[in-house]
């Protein structure tokens, strides 16, 4: 849809007509597609260097003749050249998440909560997949089991009975990541309009997943012990909900954990009310400080919970390997939901992954990126303190990826971030994260990619952004406090 | 569930209450586990060598202490112990599709439409992985895209549009299988309540992904020249479907192909009735004989057709990696219900593929499968055409893995299953692959997992059978009329 429409201001014919054949030239040739998007009055017109109402003039005209036509929100789009070509936008389902490539561009990104480049543990990985491909391939290329890759997962049942996940009754099945397992999950448990507890803020694609599904996202806010079990109580009296999802560890974005006497007080809230509860343990073994907690799977003493594990925050994110240990009954109908989306995983990533574990060479990997998070969590917390504007406060995880960092009231963190990125540094907004409570003032700042030289120097920039605009706040404040009084 | 219930048929108290209480203790004790499925009257009573009412009896008290319950169609769960675990089964959505291990142990196995295992590219694999392995894993490990591992999409767009199937405005997305691309194609263009046309029969995993969905199957007949299109005709008139699924080249279970006017006119009635149309090509690399047809993507001109192919029939079925080309606007959308259910596929499977293709291995190692699959196709059809009792009608197909036989009316042929299975010699019955129209006396041959002489002896034991039963029913019909007249 960009040129070349070439538009001749001294011409007889006018603009609008000028813009309004050609593109009716492009739509009837098929140039361009029907259910293509067109841009906005705005750009086109800003792309071509006319008047705004001159591309509104020429829109006006196809549409007379139904060649494009607008839907509400959306913007417009191509819905002639014949009519036998199928209008796709008007039949597609669930409605797109444009996906921004958040903070891709800047120097400094606490926009993203992977690993660093420099935590990649490629060698560990090309070791244990040449081990792999010496042994016997046929079971690798067969068709397999939607539980999973069969020797993987009798490892993930050996050492979930050692450590107290895979209690009496229960079984695993291996996913494709965590996201799969919730998808499957939400698949599971969820009726159409059904209601799923889940934390405010919380992982886009943890609120999404039951959203899309056409269940409900009721939140409930999460303060620095985690989820607020007082709210939980309150709204398992008000509703039936089909499962309370949480991330008792180092949630996303907040960071936040639960001591252990929430823990076993959510247990009671959820065998009180009858609810499952979904545990996502994806950052669990990532602790820099402090000592490890038992997970609800392991305080469970009723068959409620359901926990969801991957290796991808331990720097394999591509590796789409996750799983599920519940009981046996939620596994056997996951794994029919599996066979569905996809028959199984595939086998070749999960041999490798075995290899992984039972060589060791994962759990090395996993110190070294403790011990690198360590480093990293006390940059951006020492960071922090030096560097935000007073009356900013931000959470203190001792593991996990991510602080949450919410400024002065009346500073807004989306509009800020346009000020960060020009000076080469990027984070997400809290928007992003929101469930029902929108924090126009909170943001997630990921250390988990950044040496802590470059958290410490994207601090001190962020820092000199939001003080600078705090004053600003404060003086409009006040002049218009003045002016009020005056 | 099964013993060690000890039941005293000298003890004074009668032997309902001893069964009622030894089960009472183990629901109690928490041995019997909440939602845990006990078994019929029937099935318990033959196990402990007492009456049926015995049974009845003790499960009546269990029920009315409120320790077991009843669920119309599914059974009886226990429900008790302390009135603290979740009843599971109550709480999961989707009936469990359960799938029993058809053919496994047989000698001679019809039953598995996958490559032998003497036909697994298992050198190929290896030496590809292995190139892979010496290359950069950096982008193996890092999180990918929804749309698919890069190089390989950029391999596939550039295959298709040079063999027509990438057109003006379409699309590619890597998807985990072809079933995850029916998956994704079912969220994203059926609503609750829809409809799709499918072949009737279908392959299972096509039918039910639909089903699974909310949507309704509604079945099409499939005849030698492919799907009815008069039938397809007149029920495109009767409702609006979401979609026409259609395997054009060597369907499963029927292995019909549809000739080149077949599918002009499919394409004629889709746009018609403004309906899209799914292409599944999983077998289309797999012709033995005849020569190759247009695919319904090549010859659409109206951006109807969405196509999904993989390489799983090409002796991969263990590496689950699949695509769709489509308009621009239904692969976005695919799109963001992938990064829904996974996020993305795994990427060292894709990136094997991938030399797989480039490297030239795959396409010499399809040579030799499709020169091993004419020598089965000749034998199965052959054996056929020597052994199947007169009256037996079966398809002629050119390609991929499945022969359907009807055998005479009258024949059962998942009843005959049993002594063929007894003779060392496995099929599937018709039944599985029903849509709406059952076909009692139909069964699938898969020979592409068989040599020749295997083949051939498996159809003189099943030729044997079938020629027996079929006598055996002609002579007591003969039996009935004399009867009947007499």
């Amino acid at each position: 849809m960009t040129p070349p429409v070439r538009l001749d201001p001294k011409a007889e014919e006018p603009l609008y007509r000028q813009l309004y054949a050609q593109l009716r030239e492009r739509i009837l040739s098929g140039a361009l597609a029907r259910g293509e998007k067109i841009p906005p009055t705005r750009e086109l017109a800003g792309q071509l260097g006319v008047n705004r109402a001159t591309v509104a003039a020429a829109y006006e005209l196809l549409e007379q003749e139904g060649l494009i036509r607008g839907h509400v929100g959306r913007g417009s789009f191509v819905s002639g050249a014949g009519g036998t070509m199928l209008d796709w936008e008007a039949r597609l389902q669930g409605s797109g998440m444009e996906a921004r490539g958040w903070g891709a561009g800047a120097r400094i990104n606490f926009a993203s909560a992977r690993p660093g480049e420099d935590l990649l543990p490629v060698d560990e990985f090309r070791a244990c997949a040449r081990e792999v491909l010496r042994g016997d391939l046929g079971q690798i290329l067969r068709l397999g089991s939607p539980y999973g890759y069969g020797p993987l997962r009798e490892w993930l049942l050996e050492q979930g009975r050692a450590e107290g996940t895979v209690r009496e009754g229960d079984d695993v099945i291996v996913t494709s990541g965590c996201q799969q397992a919730l998808d499957l999950l939400a698949r599971t448990l969820l009726r159409e309009g059904g209601a799923v507890a889940v934390e405010d803020p919380v992982y886009p694609g943890l609120r999404d997943v039951f959203a899309r599904g056409g269940a409900r996202a009721a939140g409930v806010a999460v303060g620095g012990e985690g989820v607020d079990l007082e709210a939980l109580e309150r709204l398992l009296e008000r509703e039936e909900l089909a499962a309370v999802a949480v991330t008792p560890n180092f949630q996303n974005p907040t960071g936040a954990t639960m001591p252990p006497a929430a823990r076993q007080q959510l247990l009671r809230l959820a065998r009180a009310a009858g609810v499952a509860v979904i545990e996502n343990d994806i950052y669990g073994r990532l602790r820099y400080e402090g000592k490890e907690l038992p997970s609800l799977k392991q305080l469970d003493e009723s068959r409620l919970v359901i926990q969801v594990r991957s290796v991808s925050k331990l720097a394999l994110p591509g590796l789409r390997v996750g799983w599920v240990t519940g009981p046996r009954e939620v596994v056997r109908r996951l794994a029919d939901w599996k066979q569905t989306a996809d028959l199984h995983s595939d086998h070749l990533s999960q041999a490798v992954l075995l290899r992984l574990f039972e060589s060791g060479r994962l759990e090395a990997h996993r110190r070294r990126l403790v011990e690198a998070g360590r480093a990293r969590l006390r940059a951006v917390l020492e960071g922090c303190a030096r560097h935000l504007p007073e009356g900013a406060r931000y959470t203190r995880p001792q593991g996990g990826a991510n602080v949450w960092v919410r400024l002065p009231e009346g500073l807004d963190a989306e509009r800020l971030l346009a000020k960060a990125e020009a000076a080469g540094v990027s984070y997400l907004p809290g928007r992003l994260f929101a469930v029902q409570r929108a924090e126009p003032n909170a943001l997630r700042l990921s250390f988990a990619g950044l040496d802590p030289a470059l958290i410490e120097e994207g601090l001190q920039i962020l820092g000199r952004i939001f003080r600078r605009e705090w004053q600003k706040t404060r003086a409009s404040a006040e002049a218009g406090l003045a002016t009020a009084i005056v």
